[in-house]
């Protein structure tokens, strides 16, 4: 358990664009702060850049929606296009509540709960804006790793890496960053079992570490203009976990609230 | 918007009892660890020993479990007195899974959706575990300010203070850490009609940011044994911010899931 974390927002990274390599960009910046990648140390980075840089972008113009995307986007709305990619994207509609602007939360084709299926139109394309959409990665976790595994190609380093992103949540008002991809953290910290400071067994604690590590994060990082889409995180003891965020999702035959 | 921020667990915080002066506990480990407070500073205190310092300690022995609660009891394999004490600090009990052991998930008095009515039974008293039950500060927002106001007199610096807590999640696996009381924090940071970087305005971006804190506090506070209960944040901007913790309580009439 460390005492003391610096959570630091990396500036200096360039609008990011598909096919870009976000281990460089992260490297080079680091460098420009006068700081080097060492062991413990866990990069996060928003989950805008990571899917822009694998070309996740859509145009709505191609887009053609069927008669349940028309139907949802009437009833909450949104435009029509959006809610079809929203659609092929997502297993199941958990939640609508109609309106302008209504929500739509599903069950993403990975098992996330959230609105719009973590799609974004929000900061991704300079030219036409609400013409364009922006898809989560196709599998942050794989995400992860690979740039995980970058970042030790070119430093030597096993750090940690997070991919983080802005869920709303359950009966609290306001997103909170959660672990939508992770490669070398402790996501879920199983303290079952473990005696209490009086030695009576603690019962039910699973540590969302993830989590926790994504909100910090989501601290420096902004949400509008002034956002840096990379935090590094320093002061954690190395882990090598295999974990991924995938762990967090709880499956659904556990799950009270779906 | 900071771009590093600390994250310091405070060592020496001795075992609370009822009616110890938190703001002296909090100054003499800051001293202890060579740090003064400065404007900015975000103090954040697990719920226990805000709940200690309160006397918010009860005796099982001295509960007399009603029919509902021996019900509710039996179904969920926890011990009846318990369950009363639940009861009598919920509003409603949103959901329950029964088995052994099984969980009760309640609305508070004070509005949270949470296990248990937050009410806990380890690292509670040494000499006599499982017979004792820890429950909720009655107004953990008046504790926080009732703090801010003491660390102000004793300092002549407006912190921000938190309580925090450990809360499940819907969908997610593992707690994380919430806000159940704060002062002086801008708990939920309403960014919508903002423009993004290409001018397009955010829709429906309000941010957790006090539970984002709590969480980024969770992370050193640890849970067992080798827990500290009392953190520092540095690096914020001062916000002299009204917000309460309770701000972050979504209002039943706009909650998809209850």
């Amino acid at each position: 358990m460390p005492g003391h974390l610096e959570i630091l927002a990396l500036p200096g990274i360039p609008q990011v664009r598909s096919g870009d390599d976000l281990a460089k960009l992260l490297l080079d910046a680091m460098k420009a702060a006068g700081l080097r990648l060492q062991l413990g140390d866990v990069i996060v980075l928003a989950q805008k850049i990571v899917s822009k840089a694998e070309g996740r972008t859509v145009r709505l113009a191609e887009v053609e929606p069927g008669d349940e995307a028309r139907q949802l986007a009437a009833d909450t709305g949104k435009d029509a296009r959006l809610v079809q990619l929203i659609l092929d994207e997502s297993k199941d509609v958990v939640r609508v509540r109609k309106g302008a602007p209504g929500v739509i939360v599903v069950e993403h084709r990975r098992g996330w709960i959230h609105a719009n299926a973590g799609i974004d139109q929000s900061n991704v394309n300079s030219g036409d804006p609400g013409q364009w959409a922006l898809l989560l990665p196709e599998d942050p976790d794989a995400s992860a790793a690979a740039l995980r595994e970058a970042l030790h190609e070119q430093t030597g380093v096993w750090a940690g890496v997070l991919i983080n992103d802005s869920f709303g949540r359950a009966w609290r008002v306001g997103t909170c960053g959660i672990a939508l991809g992770s490669a070398g953290i402790t996501t879920a910290w199983d303290l079952r079992g473990q005696p209490d400071m009086f030695g009576r067994t603690l019962e039910v604690t699973v540590v969302g570490r993830g989590d926790e590590l994504a909100a910090a994060a989501s601290l420096v990082m902004g949400q509008a203009g002034e956002g840096t889409p990379a935090v590094l995180i320093r002061g954690l003891a190395s882990e090598n976990s295999t974990a991924t965020a995938a762990d967090l999702i709880r499956p659904r035959e556990e799950d009270l609230f779906r």
